[in-house]
């Protein structure tokens, strides 16, 4: 039974999250509609990352094993056909070995975080970016961001409900770049806990507000307490951007 | 009376253009219930380019007297307050000499046209760009562009309802450039005809998918017949994106 590899971009805006819930629209449940209208079987679309809800995909990847040989662009195009008018495009299927699991062979994951920092009402990117009105302080917010880079117990970046069973991680990066007023945070690691980069991103911004120092950004990761956590930042500005394999 | 100068970013999809209208939300019909709500009287929003239904603006500009005197800054937090939840965002207000006309002291107008030559679906571009799925060629389009640059008889390439005097214009720029799978048109004059845009994107389409050579373009453009135009390209992808005065 063949083994398909898929990259998706979504708008998570209208969706519970990437996984599958008993209320509420999920992108793996569209997409497992989608599979299952094309080869008329129940078929298990896996991620490799659970987004949560309302956060976007410029290329979340998936896989699925379905009986029915395709043509890798046939299933392409077959998917984008019946996932319409859903704001999730499926940008390429290719056959992969049994051994590929789109969440377990992961080897990095990337995130970008897109804050609007303008007094101006937000017109063409209403759910895609987080505005904030106040001046933020990039480069201070970039240079305490470096305190988070490395291998660390990330309890306080952690959402309560998370599921890994250790809160160390290592990041790999945390940039914080400013073009105009657009301030955009990238990050990776090989896996992040879950609301890692919101949580983060939020605590980042109260450094960028200077309500707080890069050694109050330490603290509260030395706290090791979700309490000592800044604000946790919408989901309207999170994209999964690349999952490197 | 001053008069203020506003620059405005706006989503054109929920409107039936820049132009106030018996039927329908308008851009300038927004604007002008927002300034009305900050000084209590009814105010004319003068705006550089009457976009059409579904046409962007990233940097619309417009201007307007107000009896009522404001700190610039001031006046454009209010109005940003008033015109919510529209997707319509005013950048910037500032007083102007009262010799300036948003329309008439505009010296060149910069459009964007944005396609996406895909095959997946829309996701995060929804009502953003016009999706093309077949390859376009687009240096064949470039290279034909250039046979529009320059002074001519646009009727061609005009709306058979615009109320322009003469079909004569001057076309600056018209510029293909592909970026992986986004094609972007990009164009400048000092000012346009109806629809002349579109009109000139949709034959530059069937250029870039081989139905038309650049002599067939050339050809049409000296037809001066609007039944020689190729199809008009939708809305979603035109962004007036800067006006110079």
């Amino acid at each position: 039974m063949p083994r398909y590899k898929l990259i998706i971009e979504y708008d998570g805006g209208p969706y519970s999250g990437w996984q599958i819930q008993d209320n509420g629209a999920t992108v793996q449940g569209a997409l497992e509609t989608a599979v299952k209208a094309i080869c008329g079987e129940p078929v298990r679309v896996h991620g490799a990352g659970r987004t949560d809800a309302g956060v976007h995909a410029l290329a979340q990847v998936a896989h699925c094993d379905i009986a029915k040989h395709f043509v890798p662009g046939r299933l392409r195009d077959g998917l984008n056909a019946h996932l319409r008018p859903h704001p999730i495009g499926v940008l390429s299927a290719e056959v992969v070995p049994d051994t590929f699991e789109a969440r377990f062979s992961a080897k990095k994951r990337h995130y970008l975080y897109r804050i609007a920092n303008r007094r101006a009402n937000l017109a063409l990117e209403i759910g895609h970016v987080w505005r904030l009105p106040r001046p933020l302080d990039s480069d201070a917010m970039h240079d305490a961001a470096q305190r988070l880079v490395g291998k660390h117990d990330f309890t306080t970046f952690r959402d309560t409900e998370c599921q890994a069973k250790s809160p160390e991680k290592t990041l790999d990066q945390l940039d914080v770049v400013r073009d105009g007023d657009a301030v955009n945070i990238v990050t990776s690691a090989r896996s992040f806990l879950h609301s890692q980069v919101r949580s983060m991103v939020g605590s980042l911004v109260w450094v960028g507000e200077r309500r707080w120092s890069a050694d109050d950004l330490a603290a509260a990761l030395a706290a090791r307490s979700r309490s000592a956590c800044g604000p946790v930042a919408p989901p309207d500005g999170l994209y999964l951007v690349r999952v490197d394999y």
